[in-house]
């Protein structure tokens, strides 16, 4: 069938990517359980991240440059300073704590719908259908706590001093949490297998 | 029929809501226009906003407080610090600029694919199916644009004195291009009664 053979495809291609190293860790138990139902196909994934990112101007997305980035705590305030530092002068630099987000296929629409709720209901609240193509419906599973912070803005610094500890432990902090809300992820996608299928 | 019946009790709902003065100007004619077409019926809406709000922890949604708010510029910043200086000392205490979101119960599933795509294309990429629930569906529509800074952690400001005026222009500028945006969906949307319906 369609759906077998493109699923088929699919985990052939992430177990390469985790080979080549390109799957972040805390993503791959989520991975595994989702892709372990019959229903249910990942296409990308991130397990939250940490990240200073430079824009030449404000929304400027596809000319966005990331000047380092974390997926795993600790981040290190040096490490971010130095990269604020040397970050153009134009334009606006941001530290942004970003929550874990997978794109999963799914094979229909009821599937779908199981899916999101029980990623809302694992605290993953603004998880949402984002397109239904045919019959095939792909589902976002997104966590709502964020940083989004400029530190730097045409060429000044907006961070006090004494603050950065302070900004880095925050991200440290929602990073984390990021992660124990995976493990729930994983133990509500497991009991969809109970309920459901 | 039942959705008539339900489209005209919100819209009553609505009306009296902006008769109040309870809801943003530069959503209203977003609400007309999508209210205008058979299909889809708004439940609530916020024109994009920048708020001072104070959480006794981070993520703490239900127990967070506003301390300022704007809908439109010029947010100001005399105030914005304000409210900072005078926001608790324990927690942590935010400014935020939240793009436009409105959401909208739409009669069907296909008509909630139309509205979603639509929205996309006009600039608002997050947008979103939200739930359905028997036959009708619920569409977020959201921009991505946002700003998510913490400006007091555990007493300590962390805004840098000369970056504030540097960080409030950025906020106006990301509502004034919300409510351009917002310009750009209400001629999308009304291009919708033209194609489908």
């Amino acid at each position: 069938m369609h759906w077998e053979g493109e699923k088929r495809r699919r985990l052939r291609r992430l177990e390469e990517a985790i080979e080549r190293g390109e799957v972040d860790g805390p993503a791959i138990p989520v991975l595994e359980a989702i892709n372990a139902l019959p229903d249910y196909c990942t296409t990308s994934s991130c397990s939250g991240r940490v990240i200073v990112l430079h824009e030449p101007e404000v929304g400027d997305k596809r000319r966005a440059e990331f000047l380092a980035k974390w997926h795993e705590p600790p981040v290190d305030v040096d490490r971010v300073r130095e990269a604020v530092r040397r970050a153009p002068d134009e334009g606006i630099t941001w530290l942004k704590a970003q929550p874990p987000l997978f794109h999963v296929l799914c094979r229909d629409l009821e599937a779908a719908r199981r899916l999101r709720a029980v990623a809302s209901e694992a605290g993953f609240k603004a998880s949402s259908i984002r397109s239904i193509k045919d019959t095939k419906v792909v589902v976002e599973i997104l966590g709502s706590e964020r940083l989004e912070t400029p530190v730097k803005v045409h060429g000044r610094e907006t961070v006090r001093e004494e603050a950065w500890p302070h900004l880095i432990d925050l991200c440290n902090r929602l990073l984390t949490r990021g992660h124990d809300r995976l493990k729930r992820l994983v133990r509500a996608v497991k009991g969809l297998k109970e309920d459901g299928e």
